[in-house]
């Protein structure tokens, strides 16, 4: 099977692919393989633009699952994420793994969810080749990112990384959905930006497996820190649950990132002796599968009767005629 | 039909449920109608509950659909939605307005998003017959939160609400899915939250009809107006075209809320004589159906097999013995 001559290119932002053309995919991947940044930057394109030739690239790479530890980054906008991402690639890359990054933002539908800063924030790593950097967008994604992201990150573990961080920013469902598909999950904080309720409200208590009090020079970072240890002990936990790590750090000072490298190192190690790895990655390809086998029948109702079935109930539903389960069920029943 | 006995009763965070039980839903949805509020708890939980009912009830309701104008409102956490929803109930009852707010948290699928802060702080207003107010999860919800808030709107819609203040936490994909529900969207940000390229990184840009710049008596607050206006005047729009309206306000004074009021009835005035609002909620009313019959073939697909189709190939996935989309073609073959 070979790649499209002319796929959609508008969604491919991380900068490295284009150029010369890749025109098969064993080729593609064989590349990849050796650490060729053009292969790996055009597959992820594949990725991102749905690209019909991405069950033949998935079959490729599946028996390199699992190769990696796969670190979600998350928080509210303004923690200081990228700066962290930033640290935390160079330390990373002193300790000798590599490393891959999907910067994903699922907020922006409509703009593809490229925008300059992404760009222009990773150029400290540019020249590093052990180093593959990628914003990434779940448009056109028939699963969205709970399907994209996945797929790229095997891509990246192809490619021979052996840490992958995915960075998302805010914080909502699609974190906690990203939370998921991650081994160990940072939640950023930073003072100031809402007290340990807000943490709750957001729901990142029960996502975070280490949290990274940011910018902990400021007024108010202790407070922010015994508010979350305080919300940790309020939690129950049996014996050999993983107690989420509270670390400080100052990303832009390049403080406290080592703690934050050890933390993760030591939720790797009780992922591995608990079994959790394992659990966690059977959940991830379940959502996985789930995503894609969802994203799949989404297509063909979107499909039905020309892609006329569906605004036309739409309009019956809007103009009250009929309600919205009577409407679902007639849609499954032409399914 | 009738009301199952014993309903799931762990996800009614709304405080006004419960007690004495109505048995059958024809009942429930006359009580409601005449502004019971006992029976519009009910109907909510329903929802919130996934309840075997639910057709019925939105049967019921169907005729009501389009009589509110449904604002949503969001923004990051600790910019202060919570005064400002609370506020706007304010004066919105002021001007003859009934009410309904639904606090929507689609961040917390774990403790169902029921948190003590939503149950205090409107409580204010809990003494006013002309107010409903009511935290909602999506927990259980088939279709998740895209399917659940509709239908509670349609529950106070069919409860004589005008007006329905739909306020979700964060920033994310599942505030967008929300804007997308919504026939006018509000975004709240505060000065020193982050600058306007966090805005653009968080996708706000593209689903706010009306900006609230709140705490605007903060230091940092005309820049974050001046960056705004700065982003919106590099947007091209055509003519016809709704331009944001900026407002500034300090909720916690109730300063500028009459400004998000009239910006909000503006909105509303354009939305009529466009034809806009007709083409939104026949959007929502796509991404209703969608959701309902997506969450049907989603729990269909958890059934395979006793529910034991979805995690053999997960593993196999996680092992490295197949890939995601052979799995999800395996599962879709299966259906």
């Amino acid at each position: 099977m070979t790649v499209p001559s002319s796929p959609p290119v508008g969604a491919a932002s991380g900068g490295t692919g284009g150029g010369r053309r890749s025109r098969d995919v064993p080729t593609l991947v064989a590349r990849a393989r050796e650490g060729d940044a053009r292969s790996v930057a055009r597959l992820i394109s594949l990725v991102e633009n749905d690209d019909p030739a991405l069950p033949e690239v998935a079959a490729a790479m599946a028996s390199h699952a699992g190769r990696a530890q796969v670190v979600g980054l998350t928080g509210a906008p303004g923690v200081g994420k990228s700066t962290t991402t930033n640290e935390l690639v160079r330390a990373l890359r002193a300790a000798g793994h590599r490393v891959g990054v999907l910067a994903v933002d699922p907020s922006s539908p409509f703009t593809g969810g490229a925008i300059l800063g992404d760009r222009i924030r990773m150029q400290d790593h540019t020249a590093d080749s052990g180093v593959y950097i990628r914003s990434m967008s779940s448009r056109g994604q028939l699963g969205g990112l709970s399907a994209a992201t996945p797929q790229a990150v095997r891509v990246l573990e192809g490619a021979g990384c052996d840490v992958i961080l995915v960075e998302t920013v805010g914080v909502g469902q699609a974190e906690v959905e990203i939370a998921s598909l991650a081994d160990t999950t940072l939640v950023l904080l930073a003072p100031g930006m809402g007290d340990a309720i807000q943490a709750v409200k957001a729901g990142v208590l029960e996502i975070a497996d280490v949290f990274v009090i940011n910018k902990a020079d400021r007024p108010g970072a202790d407070a922010t820190y015994r508010d979350i240890q305080g919300m940790l002990a309020l939690g129950e936990r049996g014996p050999g649950e993983w107690r989420p790590q509270v670390v400080r750090a100052v990303a832009v000072k390049n403080e406290g990132i080592d703690d934050v490298v050890a933390a993760i190192g030591k939720h790797r190690e009780w992922l591995e002796s608990t079994g959790n790895l394992q659990n966690r990655r059977e959940q991830r390809a379940a959502a996985e599968i789930s995503a894609l086998a969802l994203g799949t029948l989404r297509a063909r109702m979107g499909d039905l009767r020309g892609g006329a079935a569906l605004p036309a109930l739409a309009t019956r539903v809007a103009n009250g005629e009929i309600d919205p389960h009577a409407a679902a069920a007639e849609l499954l029943a032409s399914l």
